[in-house]
């Protein structure tokens, strides 16, 4: 259904009218290039009618454009009215953002400089201004002026305060830990910019704010003696909270004191300002050219490598999960065998609930995906009531799902078929994707080497037979925080010029997949963690050598595998897992009580 | 033995007070960021007296400083007189080039700008410029004006003209589909600085101008009506080479005159000016900002998928190559069991007769590596009369060599060894290496993938043991060009900007090795095509399969090779090679009479 963009388009001219701009640019990004965006930010969805997660518009003084990808042209043209304009991007003949607006020479173009990264701003300022035309930065975002009914900002309500033990280190330690990397770099400031640093660094989290990302709205602002965070506290969570950080001698502001503190702050410390590469805009321009300093942020790096106590909470996150997970594929099986009507949606909705029946349980940690048959062939399907289908035995049905639990954050994908045979050629793609999920989970690597050299190893038996699949192989996954997270990650599709390599104690998913369209889809997906390869004490040259130990803990169905088509090494994996599986999972199935998914459980883990 | 650079530098800074400079900055690259530097151009080796690839000078008033890595460091100590300092890059508080000049706030640093990359000039520019140091470009290099007996710039003299039939098109097609890419990317002026694309354009080969490297010192410009050459050429060669170049309309220039005709093009025609990667600071500081346009070099991306004619000749400078490799191994063979002294010096001397032996054969492509022992454990190792060492029948002996042959270039690594029984250590590296090899070697992948994401397949056998070589993979190899020839790569360590994936087509090097410091050097390499991978009509999605067919054909040592390390697979490809090794190269050793050298290949080629 398409909305009606006539007013706000007209009341939005009339302040850029007001403003003598000859354009507005409207990106999707919120203040911390965030993954997951605030209702109250999405100010491109509110202003265009399309609501897919990238998109950016132009508005002019007599057209409206908005660019977006390939995997939104059709979403994008059923949502736009015909006050839009579609700009397919990379499409041939359709010019990009920037070649737009140097082809009509335009004096004066404004935007928000919180919602631009600070290097895409560099870029696009350096190379329209040989045209004459200037891009002007506004404090104050014009789409919010002219929004009616735009919802509040959401303050922190629901916080998690972590201690110490749970998270591996105070505050205050990890304060020092910035401090030490702010020195080796001559930093006289750090500001961290994304949510998920910012968390990390105070150890709380928060519900209710940005949903599936435990996070509040902060900055927070390093000097070498002093620390500031910038965020909205509910006043009933404040004192607690006060208390919490009491010993890092923070100086908390408000969220919306931010752009006028950092300008203090930057005049009143000297040597470099570092900023990382979610920085927007707005936190870049206040600082003199010559101080910036852009880089990855300390915080990220550091919170790649989980500490301990956060590698044990995630190793129970993801029983706990199991648990949660087998009773659902186990219901899903007796409905099915009953002939009781499931279908996706209601799939997703019992999973849910039996995933919130468990302790610690806080939240999904992104948006299940159920998708039966053809619909399992669409990579980044989201049911809705307008697809929802049945699930059916005679169909694969590919699941991939996770929650946030205080403990640790869940993402796993099982791929299932409840008939009496699967086909021959589900079998088999289906054995070519397990084939690549335990040869990249049985490699053994030096420690620092790019996740992205690694990434082929799950290809490679798909593409004997000649197939492929088109998203990323792993990405990294935080501790009851943002489940992709960087920066590393197992993708090498795209050169990320900001991908560190791999150390043990990192986190991340192995899911290597095949999408057969019409028909059917699978993903194999564990999260795994990085650990010394055992039998290597020390490697080549001084090298650590490391391995990925799975943390998820549920049966892959053996029903699809093709036997025949797994080496030996490759059955020994599988059967290796099952068994860990088996005594794991089925000791807390058992001691809950679900003596009938234990002996599901059992059956599901019979070796091959 | 050190050089005294106390005259030069004392003249050095005469001139750099007239120019009022306070520092003079050397790098080590020629005009053309060319691999192989001619002599005239080795001005950082003229005043620094170190020999080595890799470093800049810098002279300032008072001191001289000489920044290179690690590879050089002892090295640099060796060569260099107590006039200067040697800057460790990347040791701990050795600041880089630029920290230093901006620590030291100098008013001017001179440099030539034909010696620094267009992009690396923009960088320290524009960091230098918060500081309020300028550098300042002199056309006339410092260093030349005071370098007693400095070489002439060698001229064309034994050129090589190649017709469309041998080259696979002509020049006029070539540039044809220049002005295509020129036009898709709205360039009305292409500049081609590196001296293989220029060749590759004009279809000639020069010997006696870089040594190893079949090319003329020449600049390209191209425009949608016009075609420039910049090069010198002798007088005999002249009419023969206008002659070829007629049906291209192509001006000819005197090298020395691309300084000014390109200030004239420039201003002669619109839109934008194509750089490429190896643009100096000489060719882009005289376009206005607003036309630059840098961007892989069209002509590289062309010249990396051969024509038909460059594959067949490409095969066929293999088998002549092998017949002299065969040669020689069997030859070296006969040495040790006579107990006649051979030395790597003597061997590689053998190796070079042997090579010129072969009928069109024009010089070696790269210099010989021949290392005996723990010699071989030196990576770039180059023996010299002081390192020189008899070849004995109880050391593994590395030999990687190469030759340019009018039909094409080659470059082989073989690692033998000649004693009654290896030791089961090397035998168990050499079989890790030699899987590394054949499992990169058998791999099906899909076009346009990238090489650095195939590395690691060539590494993963070696990982298992916790071993580890520390070189690139592969490298794109020219036809009678450059053996090191870009875009495409097989190499992981390092991201590559400028990287394009594999295609069906292209030619590159399959070398993955192992050096145990010390004792012995291992290296398997064959020179490979893309070519597609039979029995896959067509892949998924459209996609084509691709795999890698070996254009090397010497047998690879069995002897040093623990059966029972092989997989079936293994095996079965190692076979088959040798199987075609014997037919396609025995015909020729059968045929050239060499008897008793195709009963060597015999034997070396049994299957196991």
């Amino acid at each position: 259904m398409k909305r009606c963009t006539a007013d706000i388009l007209k009341a939005l001219r009339q302040l850029m009218s007001r403003h003598q701009l000859n354009a507005y640019l409207v990106p999707s990004e919120d203040a911390h290039m965030s993954e997951y965006v605030a209702d109250c930010d999405k100010r491109r969805a509110q202003l265009t009618g399309f609501t897919g997660s990238a998109g950016t518009a132009l508005v002019t003084e007599s057209e409206a454009l908005m660019w977006t990808d390939g995997r939104y042209f059709l979403q994008a043209e059923q949502q736009m009215d015909s006050n839009w304009t579609l700009m397919r991007a990379l499409a041939k003949d359709v010019p990009t953002l920037t070649e737009y607006l140097a082809n009509r020479g335009f004096a004066r173009v404004g935007f928000d400089p919180t919602t631009l990264p600070f290097g895409r701003f560099i870029e696009m300022r350096d190379s329209l201004a040989a045209g004459g035309t200037e891009l002007v930065g506004l404090p104050d975002n014009l789409v919010d002026a002219v929004w009616t009914g735009r919802p509040e900002r959401p303050l922190g309500r629901r916080l998690f305060l972590l201690t110490a033990e749970e998270a591996g280190a105070g505050p205050a330690e990890k304060l020092a830990l910035l401090r030490q990397e702010m020195q080796k770099c001559k930093a006289g400031l750090l500001i961290l910019s994304a949510l998920d640093d910012v968390a990390w660094l105070f150890n709380y989290r928060a519900v209710g704010v940005i949903p599936m990302s435990p996070v509040l709205f902060a900055y927070a602002a390093v000097t070498p003696d002093s620390a500031h965070l910038f965020a909205d506290l509910h006043e009933s969570a404040l004192a607690e909270f006060k208390q919490h950080v009491a010993e890092t001698g923070v100086q908390l502001h408000a969220y919306a004191k931010f752009q006028s503190e950092l300008e203090k702050l930057v005049a009143g410390s000297s040597g470099r300002v570092w900023l990382d590469h979610r920085a927007s805009a707005a936190v870049g321009l206040p600082v003199p050219k010559a101080r910036v300093y852009t880089a990855d942020s300390p915080a990220s790096v550091l919170k790649a490598v989980k500490y301990a106590p956060e590698r044990a909470g995630m190793a129970r996150a993801h029983v706990l999960d199991a648990v949660a997970l087998c009773r659902y594929l186990h219901w899903l099986e007796l409905q099915l065998a009953a002939g009781s009507p499931v279908t996706e949606l209601s799939g997703s909705n019992q999973l849910d609930q039996l995933r919130s029946e468990m302790e610690g349980f806080v939240e999904i940690s992104f948006e299940t995906i159920s998708g039966s048959g053809s619909n399992g062939a669409i990579i980044h399907y989201r049911v809705t009531p307008e697809t929802d289908r049945p699930i059916v035995p005679d169909e694969a049905y590919l699941v991939d799902s996770g929650g946030h639990y205080r403990c640790g954050t869940t993402d796993v994908t099982r791929t299932v078929f409840y008939g009496a045979a699967p086909g021959a050629q589900l079998k088999r793609h289906y054995t070519l994707v397990l084939r690549g999920h335990i040869a990249l989970s049985r490699l053994t690597f030096p420690e620092n080497v790019l996740g992205s050299r690694l990434d082929t190893h799950a290809r490679a038996a798909l593409w004997t037979a000649g197939l492929e699949f088109q998203h990323g192989t792993g990405h990294g996954v935080g501790v009851f925080l943002n489940v992709h997270e960087g920066p590393c990650a197992i993708s090498g599709s795209r050169a990320n010029p900001h991908e560190i390599g791999l150390k043990r104690g990192m986190i991340v998913t192995i899911e290597p997949g095949f999408y057969l369209a019409g028909q059917y889809g699978i993903r194999v997906e564990n999260v795994v963690e990085v650990v010394p390869q055992p039998g290597i004490a020390e490697g080549f040259d001084g090298l650590q050598f490391l391995t990925f130990k799975p943390l998820t803990l549920v049966p892959i169905s053996t029903k699809l595998v093709d036997r025949s088509q797994l080496a030996d090494e490759d059955v020994a994996w599988l059967n290796n897992y099952h068994a860990e599986v088996r005594q794991v999972v089925g000791d807390e199935l058992k001691k809950r009580g679900f003596a009938e998914t234990y002996e599901w459980l059992v059956r599901e883990t019979e070796p091959i």
